[in-house]
Parts: structure tokens; sequence; C-alpha cells
């Protein structure tokens, strides 16, 4: 009789590790609760800099390994330096790796081991809403759309299901499809 | 008599071309027609990389000065390898930068010189939600706080009008107050 060890590792995710903190999170809900946060400055013009390194979970204060950073600016037929990428298409990276991220834990959790995952992100938006060239035209994406290309161990219908999951866990499309309270203030000294 | 020449620059943005996109835009509305688009391939666990490269807009593909690379991975607390932000902080990222770079463009306009423009956005996140363990909290944020601090050459009341301006023509925060409609499709070969 054979059997059939569990690796320590599927996908590059600690499974253990996994199972261990939604047993923490489970005793201890308050561990949960998460506040994350960017410090942002200007630079020039539509460029500007965000900076990333600590972030409060599990009850305490807690530091990236590195200090982040995420640049933007707008590109020359939009009246910038073309430095780095925009805030819109930041926001598209933010959709596609949180759904990317959600997807390597859940497969890992099913025991599914993957090959590879690809994913293009499309927004359509007309800019004469930021302009402020049209009443009628919205300032965001009008829509967004992903198309996942997944590869792995397991039936073509399995993997599609990898794929609804991490949309239905995911924090990122949560807040873009159904929206999220934002308060605004400023100090001027 | 003295005159006051009008900069070809403030704030870093070019004035007239600023106009000149503006004029040109509503001569031809079609030119405002964009899409932003990032690739998005799974290096490993929660790690993963966005390549945004080229978009569409003023009728025409158009490619970014360089491809730009935006990594994505989940810190350790939350079994990454905390090799790059996590996809919430990104976001977060995404609001910071449109309304920075909106500010800088519209005090341009506005003959207001900006001296610094500092801003910290924290989102606040009860990771129950995205774990599974509650059907009561939600996967995304539950509030997100955007704080400015404004220096320039204008009264308080002037500054903080640049900000409302800001939020009022942002593409990211309208998409995050008020949603958006995301399709997604799957391949699996």
């Amino acid at each position: 009789m054979s059997t059939v060890a569990t690796p320590a590792r599927r996908n590059g995710v600690e499974i253990a590790k996994l199972f261990a903190t939604l047993d923490a999170v489970k005793a201890q809900p308050e561990a949960a609760r998460f506040r994350f946060s960017v410090d942002n400055r200007w630079i020039s013009g539509t460029h500007n800099q965000n900076r990333i390194s600590t972030f409060y979970g599990v009850g305490a204060e807690q530091r990236h390994s590195a200090t982040f950073s995420i640049e933007a600016d707008h590109p020359a037929v939009l009246v910038g330096e073309d430095a780095a990428p925009t805030p819109a298409e930041i926001l598209l990276s933010a959709l596609a790796s949180c759904l990317t991220s959600g997807l390597g834990n859940i497969a890992a959790v099913r025991k599914i081991t993957l090959t590879s995952v690809e994913s293009r992100v499309e927004g359509d938006i007309d800019l004469r809403g930021i302009l402020g060239l049209s009443g009628e035209v919205r300032n965001g994406f009008s829509q967004i759309r992903v198309s996942f290309r997944v590869r792995g161990d397991a039936p073509p219908a399995k993997l599609r299901e990898l794929v609804q999951q991490a949309v239905d866990r995911s924090a990122v499309y949560d807040v873009l499809t159904h929206g999220v309270p934002i308060s605004v203030d400023v100090a001027t000294s």
C-alpha cells in the first residue's frame, strides 16, 4: 500500500500556515480587523508617489519587509510626463492582483496544483467626464472586463470554479462592484 | 506699467497643452474614449505581477514610454512572502494618485502654484469576509479615509477647493464610491 504525503506547500502556499491562520481568526475574531494605508506625495504635474510601509492587523502595527513604492503619472496625451502608470491602470492592477492572490490560496486548499495563471483586465473610460466636458458622462470606468487563463492539474470546470471563488472572496472586486464610503479631509498648514 | 507673463508651466503642468487637449476633445469627442489595460501573471502563492505597456485613446493604440510593472503579494501574517504591497494597498494607491494627479492639473488651471501636496489614505477591512469566516462581514473595505495636506500660494479656502474639485473629477474616486460593472471570463486551455 502506498501513502501519499500532503506536501508542505502547494502553489507556493504554506498550507498548514493557511489553516492555522483560519483557526486563529476563528478563535479571536478581532485579529481579523486590519487597516491598510498609503502615504502619497506630489512630485510635479500629474506625477506622484505612494509609499507603503506599515499596516495594522492581528492586534498590532505590522511592518512590511520593505517600504514599497508605487508611482503614478499621466501619459503625454493626457498632459503628463508618462513617468509611471496612470491611476486608472493602478486600479486595474489592484483588481487583477486581488483575484490572482486569492486564486493561489484557493487552489492550494482545494489540492489543485496550478501550472500558470494569466489575466488581462481592461477598463473603458470616456475622459469627457474627468475633463468636465460632459455632464452625462461619468468620471470613472463605464465597464471593466477580466479575462483569465488558468492551467493546472484539474478539469476545466474545477479551474473555472477557482476563479469564481476568487471573485466571491475578493476584497477589491467587492469594493469596485459595490462601492465604499470615502471621507476626505484637508489641512493647509 | 509692468506685464506679468503667463508661465509655460505651472506645477510642472504645460498649461497651453492642457487647454489644447480640452479644445481637441471638445472638437472631437470620440478622442476621449480610452481603454486602459493590465496583463497579470501569477508568480507563486499570493505573489503576482501586473505589466502595463499600451492603452487605447485619441483614436489609436498608444504605447507608454516603458513597460511599467506593479507586483502584489500578501504579508507573512496573511500567508504570503511579503514580496510586494497587497492588492488592497495598491487600490488605496490608485485613489491617492488619482486625486493628486488631478489636483496638480486643477491648480495649474487656477493659477495656484503648489509648494507641497501630501496625503494619507487608510482603509478599514475585517478579513473574516475574504477568509469566509462570517456571512455578515463584507469582503472589501468598510470605509476609506483620505487626509490631504496642501501648501501653495493661495488662501486656505482656495487650497481646500482644489481638493474638492479633484474629488469631483476623479475617475478612481467615482468608481470606488459608485461601483462599476465587472465581467469575468475564464479560459482553461
